[in-house]
């Protein structure tokens, strides 16, 4: 299963260290808790629409291009994820049987 | 301040009615109760990442469809929250002030 809040944490905290910005810093300008900031960047904890907003703010990033980025993510994810047809050719049963 | 959940839940209802199933028949269908996904397709309640990805099952959506879907429509609002430079002429102050 795909988890929003995991891409979602990559996405923020990817633009957080592209800032060169400690936690401790994005958490004074956002005027959220360090320690939630901390577990919604490692996709523990869900980001509440208001929290995302202050932290797009705080990362002088617009919520669409954080959106955008976390939608790529997902896709490459759910790319991995689905079952691919089998194209590996199998050995014929008598090779395997002499092998065995 | 542009919020997540309420284009979020624009996009799920949206997708539902497009493949004009119920909320009773989603929830179903997501093993979701009905006044949870109601509450999230109108905005007021902040979908769970668990949740987010029942409802796409439901709805045979991939989820990084819908969060570009989300992105498009966050990226529309941002632009009309922004603010516009003024390029309507006033009238000159003695215009205004025989009006008066």
């Amino acid at each position: 299963m795909v988890l929003f809040r995991q891409r979602l944490g990559d996405a923020l905290r990817s633009r957080r260290t592209e800032l060169g910005l400690t936690l401790r810093e994005v958490s004074g300008v956002a005027r959220v808790s360090l320690g939630y900031i901390s577990e919604v960047e490692r996709g523990q904890k869900e980001a509440s629409s208001e929290l995302l907003s202050s932290l797009c703010d705080a990362l002088e990033v617009p919520l669409s291009v954080v959106l955008r980025d976390v939608a790529h993510a997902v896709a490459v994810e759910e790319a991995a994820l689905e079952p691919t047809p089998i194209t590996v050719r199998t050995r014929p049963a008598e090779v395997v049987a002499s092998a065995a």
